[in-house]
């Protein structure tokens, strides 16, 4: 394998849900990444989750040169001195752990090392941001966020509703994360964050990663590398850059039934299409844009972020650095090992 | 915590089924055990057995000062140096990996570090002494038996059949065990094993754990402790003293009827018993010898072992060095991390 000078900066993409495949991975070390969180679980049941977790297993062990299994920011560093992606593993709902707090620790022993709270609907810790009413943090919630900060797992409100997220960050009491959003004040939409929580990110030591996904960006697929970084700066200059990573939400090779099943799951009933073809309108996946389509264009953002003012140094914690910290920090567990 | 001479031997007992307590914990550091194999499946499907590998993440949480999760060789070792004894997981049946060989690395992952290939019954993988038929390793179970070798678990065949026996001996590429059962020609029983299956062990590298179970022992509950200890060297003195350990198959505390769920499972229709003191005739626990009734006996076995004639080197091999020595070899994966 291809060993990576250990001075380079590492480069994190901090949530993809890409069609997973041998491409993949060549692809991900071809832009260089050293480091991705893969989601394992949206609406998937423990026993469902554990199958997803044997697939991955299956491809650790069938592609060893280009892809390692990851629980800590020491394995980033294990996997760039020895030239391979490391693969963190995360779930975008809290249905695998049902509603029993041990199972916390169960899917922390399998290696899972974030999970959202919420996805778009209620859970049963918290409201997501599709929800008509939100409930904030529940009595489980609570609890969950305290198994979380004891064992050491990331705490991701990337789906939650606003009060949600404002009571989660208030209850943890270690900094947690927004993996994969943007300003909601750059794109209107709920599943963005509002200025008030990237403060309160800031101010607990938290994380936001910025999404690339376009219909996260303000004018879709038309989005500028420009315009992003542009935006990039603009969040740096009020909460510092120390705090920004990426959270690229790639779905790279997905069909597009799997933006169905990510936004109906099994919670809203849906009949089998007629056609193959036969998508609801807007339910198709939307055109990348056309400076990131793929693992191959990290590269590209750094030098965006470049051009957008941003200093060599803080552009490499924006690409992993300060991820790389924040797994550093997070992943340990609270209570050290008698 | 009390502090343990490193150079003291290891005390281990690599087979209990107790009703896990503070009491029985507490029984353990006084007994002098430094780590037990503990069953956490007879009859569960995965979910069960991870709500009771739950039960334990419980226990090493309230109990740190008295038990600790055990993964290795050298967890024993770091047991013995801070006062505590090592717990290690193991399934007397394949049930819950399903018909599905990845679920090893899963349950590999969760802890598990021994599994039996059957129990009394047919399993996917083989026969079990009861069945009226040994159709021996199956081509499932051979499969099972290599991805146990590749992760570093240990094959134990204390309930399978003859054939069973030999076949999945013969058909492993690393040593294996029968952590639970007294020679045949000493008790017999089919539960027990033949001097063939201990002169197949004895050749492969493999281990033999005496049961302390009345059942399994001459005379039952009557049998001394003289007479154990004879047998015991009597087959040292055909097959070697290194391959020799103990696995009581203690099952302190436990109520009577334990013993039908062990032996019935769900696999043979069961109507609710009509009183709680109605137990089926001879399906009560046996009395337990007058020498060994719990965790605190086991210093007493030592004294017998050496008062056979056995070596004090020999002694502390059979009291726990030999399944030391042997969790090295075993729970050592095949394929070294990348």
């Amino acid at each position: 394998m291809s060993q990576t000078d250990p001075a380079t900066p590492a480069v994190i993409d901090c949530l993809q849900y890409a069609n997973w495949s041998e491409e993949v991975f060549r692809e991900m070390r071809a832009g260089g990444v050293d480091a991705v969180h893969a989601t394992i679980a949206y609406h998937e049941n423990f026993r469902e989750m554990v199958s997803n977790i044997e697939a991955w297993n299956g491809w650790f062990q069938a592609f060893p040169e280009l892809i390692v299994a990851a629980r800590s920011g020491d394995d980033v560093r294990r996997a760039m001195a020895t030239g391979r992606t490391a693969i963190f593993f995360g779930t975008q709902n809290p249905a695998p752990i049902e509603a029993d707090v041990g199972m916390l620790e169960i899917c922390h022993a399998l290696g899972v090392r974030i999970m959202q709270l919420t996805y778009n609907q209620q859970a049963l810790t918290g409201s997501g941001w599709a929800e008509p009413r939100d409930g904030g943090v529940t009595a489980f919630g609570r609890e969950v966020i305290g198994e979380m900060n004891r064992l050491g797992m990331m705490v991701d409100l990337s789906h939650a509703g606003e009060r949600t997220t404002l009571e989660a960050i208030e209850a943890s009491s270690r900094p947690i994360a927004v993996t994969h959003a943007n300003p909601r004040w750059w794109r209107d939409e709920l599943r963005n964050v509002s200025d008030d929580v990237i403060g309160e990110l800031a101010a607990s030591g938290g994380m936001l990663g910025f999404s690339l996904y376009p219909n996260h960006l303000k004018g879709g697929s038309a989005c500028t590398l420009d315009a992003f970084c542009d935006m990039a700066k603009r969040v740096a200059d009020k909460h510092g850059a120390g705090m920004l990573g990426i959270g690229s939400d790639l779905c790279q090779g997905q069909p597009d039934t799997v933006v169905q099943w990510m936004r109906d799951g099994r919670w809203r009933k849906q009949l089998p299409r007629r056609s193959d073809s036969e998508m609801p309108a807007g339910a198709a996946f939307p055109a990348p844009t056309d400076w990131f389509a793929g693992n191959k264009d990290f590269p590209g953002i750094a030098v965006g972020l470049s051009e957008a003012g941003f200093s060599s140094e803080e552009v490499a914690g924006i690409m992993g650095g300060n991820w790389l910290r924040f797994f550093d920090e997070t992943f340990k567990p609270a209570e050290t090992g008698q």
